[in-house]
């Protein structure tokens, strides 16, 4: 009964919080104490969550400090990392700390727009065309449409894919410094009604899985999506083979034979060695949304021979982030972003960056562990 | 000059965490305040993490009850899941609510067994034959040499996959509760140097990505890794007016335009709604491993107009999860374990059918929803 | 001595074609008497190969006629098919008969160019940036140069792909009646030789794989290569019923469950029954390059039940042919375009929609074969 | 009417041809003189084609002679190859001579079996399990039924992919020297009535598009079907420089930008250059399948320096090719087939390995062709 209510109860209150876990509590037979030790206002989670009923405490730790040299992220960052996987932040750390030695990482965001792309169904290809036609001579008033759902977010394109009875559609978007899913859905919506009026159209989904979120797409792989993200590095013979007890060739042959062959015959989005590792660790301690990995992991790995030195590079073209919103409202998320510079306006171009230079150095640690062949030895000493 | 000792510090007690984190905040100039309060023992997290600082706190919510009929999860289950997105924990319970109304859900794993899969180079095809030939006949000798690594893991199969001067051999093994990722890389590493020793091959990397692990890998969609599971439940006509505000026929149509045909034209991995989400918030409460939500959110979502009734299904061919090591430890998560019964030891494919059993409600939640034509409205008033 | 004389023969007249192949014949000690049978001019095939020694002849066959509605192809067509494949013409004038019972197929092509994606050795990101812009602010620039190459080819675009130290760059041309993967290639190097001389790019290859030709790659399906066709047809109930002896509902349900969730499963290209019978059976009768069936193939099929009557599509996102150079000089290879009327200029898109309708009639054939359960009988029956 | 008789004339008789092809001559407006020219018993060709009017010509060509040293194919031969793209004999005929300097390619077969896959409509996962154990337990019963459907086809392995109320079973056989897609379709559906009889599935369709014929399929890549097949070749150092003007570098960097790395970036099944005009033109020659040039041209291209020398090697994994039946029995097929010793029983994997050596040479040439800089050049003069 009074369980019944507990379940039932829909408020944000710290009390009802804890009536919650009480009633689940009662439900499951399980005490729930650790759960019960959150530090934040309940209140603030309103946005986050329903039917609270405690947290999860990750272990947060740090990498670095790392020289960045990006076109927004300048100096030297420690970078915030919230993970249960030992070895990992040692292994990021030891990375950075090498591409240090080489003077740093550069950084640049090649391209920044969010998706949403929603199936119409359509009487068929004359009716597809139409549509497009009628899309194609009315952007101004879809981009006004779009205006009176969101001051920050602007409409900058509209792809189109006909399939027969059913046509997709490719909204981008610029979305300032939110990660933008939601402003681009509700945008969409919006100029999906107009659409609907205007042609007789159908909206089936507002999204037709071309936008596309939280899957591993190729279509994100060669269009982008969020921000598409490149970071290199140049890591001197010497510190190579100091550093990393490894040869620029051995590590140059690793990547082609594991990450680009490998990945070739496993038939893989990407090349990389564990990019998702860290991009899921910088996302949990800054508030992104971890279900993100996905695409924000499709990443390529490049290693050269250059005079003797060691090039390395990463292309990740579906970085996702934003520094408003979403779980960066959180405190120890928003401070996890202060650490780096990244909380509020301005800064999500800034944390792509500190993202993709933290896949590098994660990449060029395990490349080069992997070439000197003690990877199971890291774990076995350091974590599970 | 103190801030670098704190910075450097490698211990683990309390008093490390707070030089770390006072160091941190020196360098970065941030308070940390909330990052601090963590009421776990950091020597506990030991093997989860270095150069801790605190702790990130994600919101922790639960989804349902819902009935499941597993092999192993049998009865009402409350699941819990850290999240920050907005609506989700609610959308997932009206789904599990839905599916209670038509009797729960059906639910069983078909296949288990973690994957390392390495790269030797060899002379060429004639040696890569050779290699394999050895490993044919040799596959008592490699079990054995497991053995001495593990007292859990088996080695149940060796798949190889020559290509010129590379030889990739994906090794299956049993592995218990754990999710296996470490204990198969260290299972592989013996083998390894014994196939080394016979047969001069040299491994250039104990992973060759066609394992392939944190990567989206069609190996892994066609061969399975960790647990291949599906779960099932029938929805009444009449449940589905009255509950989804929709129709079994919308919400058929929805997901081939959407997940069937969209998820084509963008070359996905999968074919479904938001998967990623319902495995990222419940991996991260229950201490699974957020980097495996790129592999074990690969899911395919079938919907089927039963004698007007819906059947969904979902076969999620690669969900990788423990109940014992990694994050298990952790005092939150291993409460989060025990609210579905699934902390300890004969519990990891439990745990593999309530993961599906989530996703299956999240995805009739939100393609009904998208049937229905609300999604984005349902941000609006819940989410950010 | 004499035969190595004639295998080093290097001419086009006849008696150099004989004299090749009698130096075959003793080479190889076998009697070429039917190769030696072809009745074309050796001279006319100078550009089309080196060292002929005969012809090889393919059974020539018609399905058809067929009913088209296209914006270029209009009427009946009697469609040519070079296949030696028993039950193949068969199973397409089925389809056919069954189209122009529905009234004919209705076909659109909806984006047309051919593309060319070289890739260039840069110094590093920012040289790829550097690059980038000087191609953005030089586009007049390079169009002039594309025109000293061609009189037919015009330069639409080029889309950038950096990648570190890789920088890819897809041209697109339009390129008139020509298949034009030739007119791309010399604009192509003519362009990135200026590239070159401007920005101290090297261009490692004219070809860097992201084009793409011949290989089956998503930028094709996302972004179209050649000409991107669909085409549509609706069949009438009563009509599914006596001439397909199968149920639009089997039928649907056929496509759902073998094209849809089957090639999802086994991640595949497209989602089809077998497109590339009807492509390579076409592109050899008129002279289309057959290598190019690969990626003319990738093709998605769409069935539904619109109102008991069965509506089929299919989306061909890269149909890469030509009614002008290439193999369409040859006499059989003229006369099959002729009987298309598509020989000659302003005919490239008119056989582009022939192709497609051709396609669309060989799947709703072979779907409702499988529907009605009787694929392995047709073969057992016409042929092996 | 005399025109619709001749359309629908059914026989094989060269009268029947001539009497279609006059009806077709009316019909189109267009004179068929050149197509008429067919050398052929029009009554061999009753399994290979209906409605034959006449054959189309391709020319032959050949490349080579190149050294084979395989398990099956050994000495020197002379490869037929139908095409009409210029350049292509010449640009394999330079590859294979390069090879002959290094001594010749080495070959393997190194997996042989063709594959069915039909999808089953069960009741759900309950259903999909009781099929797959009732199918475990009955491979003797199932094997028997084969054997009554065929004399050299052997049922290998019975792979099971359930999902949902969809069973997915891969079937695979050896087929002697025959391709096998025919008898593996006739066996299977014979396998399929078994299985519906005893289990209640009901067989959706033979074809399941898990096989996967004539798609481009990662399961085909990862499974292999047909002949997976690895060649390989060193080119001493000299001889790359003499006669391919390039460096051993400069291959090898081509094929990582080019081949890895713009494969990875495009999303594209395989890895290479243009195997796909290879298989194409010695398929055509020897009377395969060209549908099959889809999944045989799936090819890995891979080139390493060791010490200086150039070392290449292709894996193909997918090669579906037979000596017997389909059209080798046309004469001048049959004629290409002696040529290389490979008419009649005792030869697929012959032909296989000759296939992927061809692939070889052809990929050599154009990638030092591409790291030379003259791809364009060699069209110019040679082709169009």
């Amino acid at each position: 009964m009074e369980e019944k209510r507990g379940l039932k109860n829909r408020g944000y209150s710290h009390a009802d919080v804890d009536e919650r876990r009480t009633a689940v509590e009662k439900f499951t037979g399980t005490s729930l104490e650790n759960i019960s030790k959150y530090c934040f206002d309940s209140e603030k989670a309103s946005k986050n969550i329903e039917n609270m009923i405690g947290a999860t405490q990750i272990p947060l730790g740090f990498a670095g400090p790392v020289i960045i040299n990006g076109d927004n992220a300048k100096g030297e960052f420690i970078i915030p990392l919230a993970t249960t996987e030992g070895a990992l932040t040692a292994s990021v750390s030891r990375g950075m700390s090498v591409i240090n030695d080489g003077g740093g990482a550069r950084v640049r965001v090649f391209q920044d727009g969010m998706t949403r792309a929603p199936v119409f169904r359509t009487n068929g290809l004359d009716h597809c065309a139409e549509i497009m036609d009628w899309i194609g001579k009315n952007t101004e008033l879809l981009s006004s449409v779009v205006s009176t759902t969101t001051n920050h977010g602007k409409l900058t394109s509209a792809e189109p894919f006909p399939a027969g009875r059913n046509l997709y559609i490719r909204f981008t978007y610029e979305t300032g410094d939110a990660m933008g899913m939601n402003m681009a859905t509700i945008a969409t919506e919006a100029v999906c009604k107009e659409i609907e009026n205007h042609t007789g159209a159908i909206m089936v989904s507002v999204s037709g899985n071309m936008c596309s979120d939280k899957k591993p797409s190729a279509i994100n792989m060669i269009r982008g999506r969020g921000k598409t993200v490149i970071a290199e590095a140049v890591i001197p013979k010497d510190v190579v083979e100091k550093r990393l007890h490894a040869s620029t060739e051995s590590i140059v042959e690793t990547n082609i034979r594991k990450n680009l062959i490998g990945s070739s015959m496993s038939v893989t989005l990407g090349a990389n060695a564990h990019a998702a590792n860290m991009v899921a660790a910088i996302y949990i301690a800054t508030g992104q949304d971890p279900a993100q990995v996905v695409s924000g992991s499709m990443t390529t790995t490049m290693c050269e021979n250059v005079d003797g030195d060691l090039y390395i590079a990463i292309r990740m073209p579906s970085v996702e982030v934003g520094t408003v919103g979403g779980g960066t409202r959180l405190p120890s998320q928003a401070e996890a972003l202060a650490m780096i510079g990244c909380l509020g306006d301005e800064k999500a171009k800034k944390l792509a960056e500190i993202v993709a230079v933290t896949v590098l150095a994660g990449e060029l640690s395990t490349l080069s562990a992997q070439a000197a062949g003690h990877l199971g030895k890291a774990h076995q000493e350091l974590g599970r």
